[in-house]
């Protein structure tokens, strides 16, 4: 087994791109996943799993059909699976998710924000 | 469902007894966990799950048996089931722990530093 830790500011120092996940570990069939997200993604829900964010730096917004959360750096908040909601950053912000191996990050919503998966940093 | 974040530092604030995780959220049959931790904990493993650190405040340690690992804050890592493990922190230390729900801190090396579950903060 790998001695390393893993340190997400350096891992996000490894790409740009928008809305894009990067694995960095798994745990069991789990997987984190970085994303640097900005602007509006789609509404879209995960019929088979809840879905964590955690905002490691930055700000967002995640809208809801009844209402919306706000999350600032060092919050977390669980979606829970089946409820529709939408992603939003007003400025750049770096993200963590843990998901079950294997999601699609827009759920039903296929499109060109459908991200490609398993892609580790 | 709740539409507030969780905020981990203010959840942090409402305890200060070490090696004693409080549940924040649960995803599926997933729990995170927030510890408190200073000093030297017992060697165990858990058998049937991987078991992550996240370490939200301060630096700590995790010997193994044939190595070891050290977390700085912003820094992760996941103990594979069966590896067994002894967390360390000179200083205290705030961590994040996502473990399957049910499981024990201890693994089988039950004794003064076996946590009651499931309990929340």
């Amino acid at each position: 087994m790998s001695k390393s830790a893993i340190n997400l500011l350096e891992k996000f120092s490894k790409f740009s791109e928008h809305w894009s996940p990067k694995v960095v570990a798994e745990m069991n069939d789990y997987q984190f996943k970085l994303a640097k997200i900005q602007g509006d993604f789609v509404w879209h829900d995960h019929k088979d799993t809840d879905e964590v964010f955690f905002v490691i730096e930055g700000s967002m917004r995640i809208d809801f059909r009844d209402g919306k959360v706000e999350l600032n750096e060092g919050e977390m908040f669980v979606v829970p699976k089946g409820v529709e909601h939408k992603p939003f950053a007003e400025n750049e912000c770096k993200v963590m998710f843990v998901e079950t191996r294997g999601v699609t990050n827009t759920g039903d919503a296929s499109g060109e924000l459908t991200a490609e998966k398993d892609v580790w940093v």
